[in-house]
């Protein structure tokens, strides 16, 4: 009964019109294809596009909330985690989710790929940041896929957690 | 567009059949107003058989877990929030959820009704064990409120959260 | 080489003057025993009086923090580890100390009380606050000792703690 | 009265010999300063080995750990931080150090690193690994130092926090 959850971590305040429109196009896909968007819940930059996206085509999106502020939420958030435990909240980002997208790069997003990797899960990084690709391939070959386009995202998705 | 979440919190291997057959009519009617039913997300106790219920009226269930051990989440969660972070996970129960139902008593409850208080979630006392209901009216008595059945804490929850 | 550690928990600003008086003695006695005190780490209440204390006596003290904000460290902790995880950090509180002390009660300390218990910690009641003790022993009557000084609150650690 | 505390992070059952030797001499030279060893406080690696160099050179050695299971702890931690928190307790590790230390490079570190740098801690990296230096002072360049050997960290130290 349990229900496929894609989490998509990316940028807040940093996050590029480029990271944006990936996001939102990431959510509506996601809900296309059935399966829950988990993002970290704030109403700024990938998480607040990935979860309009994904409203958009009638998806459910969870939100884990670093504080404990109910005016940070994003309005396309369906249901808010209130976690209030700042950025830790990121490890249950990571191991709430079957697969993790990167749509874009940050410190918080870097953590994120760490954490996931270290708790064994896949990583899509959605990134043309070449230093990205490098690092993480190179702590990690086997878990990170690199994808160009959300469409792709959606198919590596398919081939990953079959 | 974000949903009223209701976390039904109890004892787990120590729950009593009472305390099971509370929860799981608790999750029916919890599933029946429409509202999201969150809990601990363990297969067992009070977590369980509430999870049960909903799902039997077509209900959303969240499941926030102590551990990463994913064979110990109920069939019953449609979505299992894994934190991995032990008895800390507590206090993101009660963050989560508009209104908190204590059905039976035990040290896990117990600490979770602290720590509603403490946050001034609203808190609903379902069991008949005097000890509780004295001991944390006499901490919070604005926010507790003690009911005898399940159908009367539907009616507390419409009171309480308008 | 691990030290033993000793948590003081109790209320912070609702604190009594008999609880602050009873803290600041405790810090001491702990000290003069050579043990480390481990409290809240904020500069008001219980957590503050009980390191003032400790510090008087040449104590070490350690105070677990539950946010990120530096200035709410009592002057009297030397070593702040800033966990930023709200109320959630009271596990930490206890699951790092051999004993717990709950010096005055209140909802915080009734969740650290309860979590203590729930991870088999024995505590030691320092109030005469009547349904506490009726509540907490009858929850866990192994693991809940009540004592009605300072004084016997390090006998009792002696006790329990070989 | 508060003590400055050093954190120094690195891979556990990965750590080189290389890693292992830099830690402990880094144990050694921040004991000598009087300043407080944080880590993570198991009895492998990085942790182990810069605790043990601490407490060679009398120092203090705080170990923040992410079970509850006190087998892990190492002997030269001590006082034992026990979250149970997994890999969440990362984020207290930066949090409770003025300057993080990365002594080598892994999946962990790597989190700890992005961390520390998001919630703008001083960052040294003890690593000849390119890739990481390339990206992490692409990502944050301001925070992010690199040193050569353990006594040039205790000079940029010694610069960093006056």
């Amino acid at each position: 009964m349990r229900k496929r959850v894609i989490g998509v971590m990316g940028p807040g305040e940093k996050a590029t019109v480029g990271d944006q429109k990936n996001a939102y196009r990431l959510g509506q896909l996601i809900a296309q294809q059935g399966w829950v968007l988990l993002t970290g819940g704030r109403n700024i930059g990938v998480m607040d596009s990935a979860s309009r996206g994904a409203k958009e085509s009638q998806g459910l999106t969870i939100g884990i909330l670093p504080s404990h502020k109910t005016d940070e939420v994003s309005d396309a958030v369906d249901i808010a985690i209130v976690t209030d435990l700042g950025n830790a909240r990121n490890n249950i980002n990571v191991l709430s989710s079957d697969v993790i997208i990167a749509c874009g790069m940050g410190l918080g997003t870097a953590s994120e790929v760490a954490l996931a990797l270290k708790n064994s899960k896949p990583v899509i990084l959605l990134t043309d940041h070449l230093q990205s690709q490098q690092f993480f391939t190179g702590l990690s070959e086997d878990l990170v896929s690199i994808a160009s386009s959300p469409e792709s995202v959606i198919e590596l998705i398919k081939i990953l957690t079959p």
